[in-house]
């Protein structure tokens, strides 16, 4: 991953790249799983600075690549159980997980293992689709619902929790009112048409406040026409610049963890969506 | 069609979708023969709440999918024929057509059908090219011709025209003089750049009064980079978030039909443009 | 190209398209030697109008297209050297090169001829990347490294540089300091995010003066979901419509040549970028 | 599918198309769910007629397609249970059924249905892979698997079991030792390799007899240079002739149920495969 | 095309490339309009001369690129008038015309045209259809009818006309039935699998004997796996080394013309169908 | 690369894999630079064993992937110097280089390299063109010119060199005459036609005797409907299974060296030949 050293474990790490290449949990289009490995392809050509952030992540920071996460394609409980029990081993070593998915079901074990040693965490969700059903398709696990079972098992600290980038059509007259009941903040894709993100991001930076932070991208945040590389596209989403200026907004945060999920590259023919990588820059705190 | 019900005619329905699978009036690439198909496959996706709008067309109106108008792929003439005969059908039981293209030739045969019925009306078009030429390539019918042929057998209220998104060369110096000259509204891609739509669309209906309005949606009014799949591409277009903006400013108008043409799956490999479609969401009239 | 008369030499032209089909120069992926002949063969749907501008650059400019410049793809330096030949003679005619790029490299024997002719240039430079290399993967010569070869040789007017959209990560802390301090003016692609570019062109001209000015038009200035087909994509980059009010911006300058570079078909699987293309507008100089 | 009418039950038909889209069982490249939807839509290019074979399947046999098994997209085993139940109730009214696919973990339970009626079935499985492997990544159920659980579990008549199309690289020595142990014909793809199979499947009508026989045609065992969408491809495989040679060679056979599995869209951005389909020819015993 | 000179008319020319770019005849995918502009860009690559067959077909023959013919896109009754007239003028001069198509309907035209000069003559008909109906999609003129009309119109010399690599499913039960009872040689694709087509070309030279023969090569008699890009394919078709087999299995014959016709790039996303094109080998007559 | 274990040289290792990935030795379309990086990817589908050949490469012989040579890309003479020193450590140490390629320009200083260290070699040489030229676009140093600077420098053994698979068009009327004035056995495409290839093999193996051999294999031998991603496709050449036949007929020769060259993965848009992989099945010598 971007050049970085690979290592067998998260010792000694302040952060670590970590791939979980799983789409069983997808209701659309699979092909998740090969999103680790196109990620690292063309981070390649990422390198070591930004001239405008004055961001120098690697000299800051210890990070390298920890390899895969050991998945079972065929029962996605038995996945979701090897996940946790994998992060539980990264963030014991205090280490902070990056995470390239894989779908989004991922984000449920990974919270867990994250609460687990943080206590229930803010959370800055970045994603067309709410994710918080209580059933996707009959069951309870899935790329659908991983928020809802979050809540449930005390994960995450629900007045700092924002939602960004929610659109599309849904099932009920309003998919996100139990996010609002929750105490979540709701920002819908149409709130942030034809804007900066960088009044926004100031917000949610005071609402997160100093606790512990988990930052969730889902790709399918962005519009397709930037990002069609994934299983569940909506139109009139966010862009590339808006999407930047959420993780730039980032700067500052108390972040323990933090994910990049539904990058399926068969879907993007001009593999232009795969030229979107989470930039660790924001990771730099000072 | 959005997992709709299939029903042979438009008896008792408020709205139906029609396929009108045609490209034989295509001057450039070909292909949108395919569009109703693609269109119906991809509308799967398509579920029956809008949580911004609070729009649940399907509540609100009975609507279903009636199948393709019978087409002759080597006489456009005939084919002409048949779609007026084919609408005269639709509009006499007071349906709603909502048709899905199809090269815009067929607005004209449609626009003769939906005038008999409702008089003279006004007319939403969004597209990059006026569509008002008096010959194309040595013939009065084709894509590029529609709208003068309907002005000429007296099938607008001029006065209620509006022409949005506009641009690209032309063969005159001035490619919308003439419609200028009917007293069309003309509204060029330039005037729509870093802008919201929201107030140019307060002017529009301001324009279309109580009047019955059709609406006349080509692709290619969006950028290439959002919606790649149709013939004739021109590049600065109306991103999909206008094309949003448009299409929900038209709530409370008068329609009495509406398409969606020009989608030619083809030259999408991505599939990206699929995924617009023509969200019924305006059409709740309350 | 664009329906122009093809002739051998630029005698009595006022500009003539010229292609210089070389990617040799490139780090990344190659394919820009394609470019020349996918842009004209795009170039077919451009008419003789642009109703907004009111240009009609073919009544007021005798242009054609004079074909390639014979090139080694063997050797880059004996590359520049028949480039720089060949517009040795183009340029003698009094005649305006508009360049169908290849890789960048070629702006460096280019604006040898061009400077030769007509002393240090101003020069527009849009692209992603600064182009300012020493060296590149260890040799002076290559598509990383024009300008500063080119202000080592005394061919730019420093005062009058300006360079827009520069983005992407660098292999040092601030990558734009060489060219501020040479007297550039720098334009990163964060300070036109979200804005029209309308007020930038005009200090931009200011700048400019009277004086003679090369325009040299990076493909990969714009963002990728617009213009995949390229070698060296960079996200959060300019739109298609930001770059023709750059275009559109130099109306009224004393251009001197200008360039289209780094088009890579096959990288565009859809063929949107190519619909992009130098419009030749803003070259009617009344 | 090919333009026969749908009914919801299989009741009254001698045959019956069916959909099992699931890909779940899938160990490389997923994306066999959308199989049965593209294989309809490819469908409505076949005619009623074959020149050559003079076979009329839909003169001589009542056939209808029925839909969808409903699937569990989240639990592989959960759907291997709804599989068996749907065909139990579609193979109690007699009728055949013609299985699109899905990934080839289905042929497990459509079996157990089959064998529940017509006991031991003989069985031609044509396929790159033996999928007789005990584990798949660790786990019993998969598409590395099912005829290793048919054996189990003495649903096939192993005296009666051919092999052919097999080939590829392995975990073992001999991967195709088990099948022989069992007593199944093996034809590896080098022995077919520059041959027509005309004289194979004369050995194998010899070898079936007058039982019942079941057909599973995996996509994978034609060479990908031919069909390219399906997510474990090997190389050197059958030709589309051959894959013809052997559906035609099954004329005069009882054949009580057939599958064409794999069959993944998305890996064929040219959509040649999908004008492979089952051609029903060879189900008209006369 | 292949670097021949380009010329405005046939005068003195013993053969030439001609372009008839319409579709408008296609019942199924469009494209071939498409047709001679890719066929020109590809042949690029042919060189003078075929090591194998000793052919140097521009040194025995002078051979140019007259252009296209000039069609209406709109109305294809009249692009047959515009053919046949066309056609007229360039086999008056003496010159055989080598067409690129083009949907298979200018087949008729061209044939009227040769016909008119040569009286009827022999035909070798490559291809997947027999395109002798009466009537497709109600219309008497279309690509599927050519040869019909050809016949009727006394065109042909019947017992010189050989249909090669005929195959699909069709409307009755013997689709070749009425070739057949016109005295044509009927070779289907089963016909000619697992085969050198050497051996049937001696045949078909003694039946076309040394009277005039006119070759129609339709791409689609190839497999979809070696030719994607065209309309309407059939799996189990020809291979590239039987289409050269058949074009070289020519040399000595009487050619009074040929075509390439069925092309449609857009379905080939590979480029590797544009790689086949009409090699004029085989018309250095000695 | 095969999952097998990466090392920094080639220190006791019978046979490691080596990237060399440059095209700049490309006339026509470059891409092959990606060969490297793109083989390796898909390499990580194939297993251990080879139930066919009972070969078990990885449990005879010790092999590693030493990664890429660094090259200059822009140039190629220096590049080529590179290789050679490269290849001259490698071969030192007793290891076999498997070459993966990277252009056929490679070709020459890799052969360098080995004849300095065993003598002239003999060369199995299996590719759509000999490679043979004096001068390409005039230069020495390119794709097309190889095995004439080999023979120059007598580094090969002339009487043990076979070229199969040769076709295409030429510049001259024998384009294979140098070849056989040489002692070069020369099989032209077209003897391999509807043929196996195991005969002939049998012949090169008593050709090439007991002396060191090198197999240079440019994927472009293979037919492009099986292996579109290449450079300079020609029509009419091997299949896949004949590419295997000349592996496998390799058994027992003394392989001092082999590459698999030109494979340019961007022109492969369904992935199919990135399945075309080097099997080093033969290689185990006993």
């Amino acid at each position: 991953m971007c050049k970085l050293p690979f290592q067998e474990t998260a010792d000694g790490l302040d952060a670590a790249f970590v791939g979980v290449p799983i789409d069983t949990g997808t209701s659309n289009r699979p092909g998740a799983r090969f999103g680790p490995r196109q990620i690292r392809v063309e981070s390649a050509m990422i390198r070591a600075y930004n001239s405008w952030t004055r961001a120098a992540p690697y000299e800051s920071l210890k990070v390298a690549d920890i390899g895969d996460v050991n998945v079972n394609l065929f029962d996605l409980k038995d996945t979701c159980k090897k996940i946790r029990e994998a992060y539980r081993e990264i963030v014991a070593t205090g280490c902070i997980p990056l995470t390239l998915g894989g779908d989004h079901t991922i984000a449920y074990p990974i919270l867990q293992a994250v609460a687990e040693r943080h206590g229930p965490v803010g959370l800055i969700h970045v994603d067309a689709h709410a994710d918080t059903s209580d059933m996707i398709l009959g069951e309870k696990i899935g790329h659908g619902t991983p928020f809802r079972r979050c809540v449930e098992e005390g994960l995450l600290d629900c007045k700092r929790v924002a939602q960004i980038g929610l659109r599309g059509s849904g099932y009920s007259p309003d998919n996100y009112e139990w996010s609002r009941a929750q105490g979540f903040r709701v920002v819908e894709a149409v709130e942030c048409w034809h804007k900066s993100l960088v009044p926004l991001m100031e917000e949610v930076r005071a609402q997160m406040r100093s606790g512990p932070v988990y930052l969730s991208f889902d790709i399918d945040s962005l519009d397709p026409g930037f990002a069609p590389g994934t299983g569940t596209p909506e139109i009139a989403g966010l862009t590339p610049i808006q999407g930047l200026e959420i993780i730039r907004g980032c700067r500052g945060l108390n972040l323990v963890g933090c994910d990049l999920v539904e990058v399926a590259p068969a879907y993007d023919t001009t593999g232009i969506d795969n030229k979107w990588r989470k930039t660790t820059t924001t990771k730099s705190k000072n």
